[in-house]
């Protein structure tokens, strides 16, 4: 067992864990900013520590700079964006555009999110009868990544108005490998504690959203 | 905006959340101890902050504390645990079998987590090209109540041999619901920043395992 007393938490801590929860956004709109590259480490070093089925750490991350593909993916968005648009009324249409989905034209910083069906690592443990764990586990590690990036004041967009199999394929990526999301990742042009869609009228948090059934 | 200063964390608060990230644990061994309910209330508030596709918040937790509901997943268990055991060398089903891979006998609270794949709210925003991302909301609310329980003292436990179906005919839920995994709770026997399962030689944890490519 480590020496260091990283297992105590005391109640200033949870009160601004509390706040840390609460304040990180999908962010949408970022400053040009680059972010520094040791900081960007630390993210991934941390992301790397999220819970995983089997402690497979299935997760695949892939940092996306070369213009060309990044433009491909932007290509890729408007046509889901549209196509996600066919359904809505008009009202809510207008809404949609105004929300400025991506960040994708702002953020000096993009990954996509990947994770390998069949790891080796972790043998098997804990996915035979849900394989869909292993994208969980995906999930966590971006999750992670995501609470600590507020932390450092880094906001981070998840776009999920995507094709998943161009994606891969834009990306070059190894065949058996699933699209988890596609994520942008900067410094905020601003920040609050009410999330961005809320602030636009899409729809409203509820703060009593836990507990469905007692059984 | 809030008037808080929530939006600000500094080095203090980061070094803590990385002890936090390092300390969260798979919990499989449990004391007794019941957990107040304020702070079950509190960790299920936190939960209900946690990213959603189009502010959706498609998660449903489930409180399961009927003995005799408790018992029929524990036989779940059982049977799905045998079937992970049926492809496993001799050895590492000695291993396998030596891991008491459930807290199910232990905590003194079990909680079962279901998606509503379809849910009203959120406008069916984000998910028309990717509709899995309504299981991954669910799995970063308990990702969120799992790292603020860490914060308590409170250790959680992930099961994921189970048969879906069968949880769901076990805990009459709505249909439709999409079962995402079963979860004990409750005060760990002990703490370590190892995963249980390195500590048992089952699997290493590879602390680069982030960065896959660069694109």
């Amino acid at each position: 067992m480590s020496e260091d007393a990283g297992s105590i938490f005391d109640e200033a801590f949870r009160a601004k864990l509390h706040s840390l929860i609460r304040w990180r956004r999908d962010v949408r709109r970022f400053k040009p900013d680059a972010i520094a590259p040791a900081v960007l480490e630390d993210l991934l070093g941390l992301a790397a520590l999220a819970p995983s089925v089997g402690l497979s750490q299935p997760w695949r991350f892939v940092m996306v700079d070369d213009p060309e593909r990044r433009a491909a993916v932007r290509r890729n968005f408007e046509i889901a964006n549209a196509d996600a648009l066919a359904d809505c009324g008009a009202e809510r249409k207008a809404l949609y555009a105004k929300l400025k989905l991506a960040g994708l034209d702002e953020a000096p910083h993009h990954f996509a999110l990947f994770a390998e069906p069949d790891p080796s690592q972790g043998h098997g443990l804990g996915r035979r009868s849900m394989p869909e764990t292993v994208a969980y586990s995906a999930v966590m590690a971006a999750h992670t990544l995501w609470l600590a990036a507020r932390a450092f004041g880094i906001g981070v967009g998840w776009v999920s108005i995507l094709d998943p199999s161009a994606i891969a394929s834009t990306l070059e990526v190894p065949e058996s490998w699933q699209f988890i999301g596609y994520f942008c990742v900067g410094y905020p042009q601003v920040e609050d504690d009410t999330p961005d869609l809320e602030r636009r009228g899409w729809e409203r948090r509820r703060p009593d959203g836990a507990i469905a059934l007692k059984r």
